[in-house]
C-alpha cells in the first residue's frame, strides 16, 4: 500500500495513446515530434521514439539538457530562447550533443543565439532556427507574413534555418453557437504556416520544416501544409481534453490516486489538491479536474491539499479512506509537481518512472 | 548572472513581515503558529520561531517529517489525516520526535489515528487531537456544535485533546456592496470556534487550544475567543493578498525573476509561466499574478513557460532581455514548484535556501 496522493500512469492506455498519435501522423503524412514538457519522462520519450517520433520537442534549455543526457539525439526547443548569461553556454553544450533546433520570433534573439553558439567561442556548435509565427493564440510569434525577417537574420548571423512553427493554443476552448473551436484553430494554423512558409520561399530561404500542433487541433491539422506535428498532452490525456471532446475518459493514462479524508451529505473531500493536480482551471471546464470513475461528480473547490467533490445524490457516497482516481485538468502541470510516476498495468504496480525534467524551467 | 526564471526572497521584507505577524499575535494576546506549507523552508521556519512562534503548522505528515528533521519540536498537522498504511508508521515516528497535534473531523479518523500511534505497537507515541470545525469555508470540518463527538472519541481511544480549530478560507474574496469579506470571515471564525469550545466544555472536555487564522482574516481575528493564529501567506505575501488589500506591494517578499523573451505593441511575454508562478487564478483577481514594478500591467494569459503581459500604453515597453519581478497570485503554489529560493538583501544575492518540503504531499 502506497500513501496517497500520488500520480499513476496506466501503461496500456499510454501505449494506446502513443500508437494513436503515431498512426495519425503517418496518415497525415507528417513527422511526429511530441512535446516532452507534458511528461518530462525519459521512459515515455523512449516509447515515443520507438513509435516512430523523429525527435522530441521541449520548452526550455533545461529540458533539452535532461533529454540529451538520457539519449535523445534530435531536439526542438519550441520557445523563443533568450540566450544570455549561463544559458548561452548551456545551449552551446546541448547543441554539441544533439541535433538542435531553437525557436525565435525576433532578430535580436537570433543574434543572441548566434553569439551564444558561434561567435568568440572555440567550440562553435551548429544550431538551426525555426521562426515562430502567431496563428491566433496571440502569445509569442511574429505575424506570419514577417517570418522571413527573422529567418534572414539567422542566416546572416551564420545559423541554419529549418523553417517555421506555430502553436495554435486557441484550440483550447468551447465555442458558442456550434463553432468547432478546434477545427477553426487548426485551419488558422494551416493558413498562418502557409503564409510564413511562402514568405521564406519568396525570400529565397528554403523551408523544409512547417511545424504545428496542439493536442486539441491535431485531429484537424492540415497535412497538405504541415510537415511536422508537436502534440504534448495526447500521450497522457487529461480532464481538459476529455471535456473538450478530444478524447474519452478511457484515454486518460494519468490519474492522481487520492484518499477520502472527510465527508458529509453529498460531498467528499480527498487529499489531492492543487499541489498534486495543479490549479489550472479555464472558465470552460466543469471543475478542478474530474473523478474518472464517477463522471457525474464535480470538483467544486481545490485547496493545496483538499479537493472538494460534489457527489451525485443517486450514487453511493464513498466511505472515509476510499481511494479515488482523479484526472487533473492539465496533465503537464500535474506531472511537473511530482518526482515520480507510479506505473501500473491492469491495476498492479509495474514500475516507477522518474520525472527527470521536473522543474527544468530555465 | 543567474538564468531566469527563479524565485527571489527579499530577506528584509521577509523579516518585516515576520515581525509584523509576531507583533499582531502579541497585541491580540494569542500564540502564533505560522503555517509552513507556504514556504516549506527550514530557514524561514527558524526565523519564525526566533520571532516567538510557539511551533509550526503543517499540512501533511511529509511536511511534519521534514520540519522535525530540521529541528522543529512542536508541530500541528492542521489536516484530517487518514492514518492508514505506511502513513500510520510515519506518523508514529514523528509523534515520537516532536510534540505533535493532528486535526480530525470524524470519529473514524481519530480511531485510525489512535490505532496508528497506540494500539499494537511496542512504541506507543503521545498524540493530541484538535477537532476541525467548519466556520463557513465548507471544506473539511464538522459543524461546530458537534465538535465534542470527535473530541470524546479521541479521549475514548486514548488520545489527548488539545482543542478545536478552523480555517476561515472564505476570507479570500471581494465583497459586493461594500461588504468586508475578510472581517465577516473573521467574525464567522470567532463564532464557530466559540461554539465548538463551548461544546467541548459542556461535555467536560478541557479546550486549551482555540486555533484560527488565515492571512486575510488575521487582522480582524477575535482575540477574546482564539488562543492561537495560523497565518501562512503573510510571511512572504503574494498578488492575491495585494489585491485583497491585506498588504501593499512593499510587503511582497517573494517574486519570480523573469526575462522578456517576446514583445509587440503593448505586450511583453516573459519566461515565467504556470510552472513557476502556479496557475491559481480566482475570479476576483485581475490576472495571473502581478508585475511588482509596474502596477498597471496585467498578466492576461499564462502558459507553462509564458506570461503574456498587457503593458500600459503610457509606460515604456521593456526591451527584449529585460528582467521583471512578478508576484505570483498564490505564493504557496509558486514555492512548491521550486527547489530553492534565491535570497537577496538590497538587491544582492545573500544566500540560497532549499525548499526542503517541496512536494511533501503525503
Amino acid at each position: 500500500m502506497r500513501d496517497t496522493p500520488y500520480l499513476v500512469v496506466d501503461v496500456d492506455v499510454l501505449e494506446a495513446n502513443l500508437a494513436a498519435a503515431a498512426a495519425h501522423a503517418r496518415a497525415l503524412g507528417v513527422a511526429l515530434r511530441p512535446h516532452a514538457k507534458t511528461h518530462k519522462s525519459p521512459d515515455i520519450a523512449r516509447r515515443q521514439l520507438a513509435h516512430g517520433a523523429v525527435g522530441l520537442t521541449v520548452a526550455t534549455v533545461g529540458e533539452a539538457e535532461v533529454f540529451a543526457a538520457h539519449g535523445a539525439t534530435d531536439l526542438f526547443i519550441a520557445y523563443p530562447v533568450w540566450a544570455e548569461g549561463p544559458r548561452a553556454d548551456r545551449l552551446r553544450t546541448v547543441a554539441h550533443a544533439v541535433r538542435l533546433r531553437v525557436g525565435a520570433d525576433s532578430v535580436e534573439s537570433v543574434r543572441m543565439l548566434a553569439a551564444a553558439v558561434l561567435a568568440g567561442h572555440p567550440g562553435a556548435a551548429p544550431l538551426a532556427i525555426a521562426v515562430e509565427v502567431d496563428s491566433g493564440h496571440h502569445r509569442s510569434g511574429l505575424p506570419p507574413e514577417r517570418a522571413a525577417e527573422v529567418a534572414a537574420a539567422a542566416l546572416d548571423a551564420g545559423l541554419a534555418v529549418d523553417g517555421v512553427f506555430t502553436f495554435p493554443g486557441h484550440a483550447y476552448g468551447v465555442g458558442a453557437g456550434g463553432i468547432d473551436v478546434r477545427a477553426a484553430a487548426a485551419a488558422d494554423e494551416g493558413r498562418a504556416l502557409a503564409v510564413a512558409r511562402d514568405a521564406l520561399t519568396a525570400a529565397g530561404i528554403p523551408c523544409p520544416v512547417v511545424s504545428g500542433g496542439s493536442t486539441p487541433s491535431a485531429a484537424a491539422a492540415r497535412g497538405d501544409v504541415l510537415t511536422e506535428l508537436r502534440p504534448g498532452v495526447s500521450a497522457l490525456g487529461d480532464a481538459q481534453q476529455w471535456e473538450l471532446g478530444t478524447i474519452g475518459a478511457e484515454s486518460i493514462a494519468l490519474t492522481a490516486r487520492a484518499t477520502v479524508v472527510s465527508r458529509r451529505a453529498g460531498v467528499v473531500v480527498v487529499d489531492a489538491g492543487s499541489k498534486v493536480l495543479g490549479a489550472d482551471r479555464p472558465a470552460w471546464v466543469s471543475g478542478f479536474g474530474r473523478v474518472v470513475d464517477e463522471p457525474e461528480a464535480r470538483i467544486t473547490a481545490l485547496s493545496e491539499h483538499h479537493a472538494t467533490i460534489a457527489w451525485p445524490t443517486d450514487a453511493p457516497l464513498p466511505r472515509l479512506g476510499a481511494r479515488l482516481r482523479l484526472a487533473p485538468n492539465h496533465v503537464c502541470s500535474a506531472v511537473n509537481l511530482a518526482d515520480e510516476l507510479v506505473v501500473e498495468r491492469a491495476g498492479a504496480e509495474h514500475a516507477i518512472w522518474p520525472v527527470s525534467a521536473r522543474g527544468a524551467n530555465t
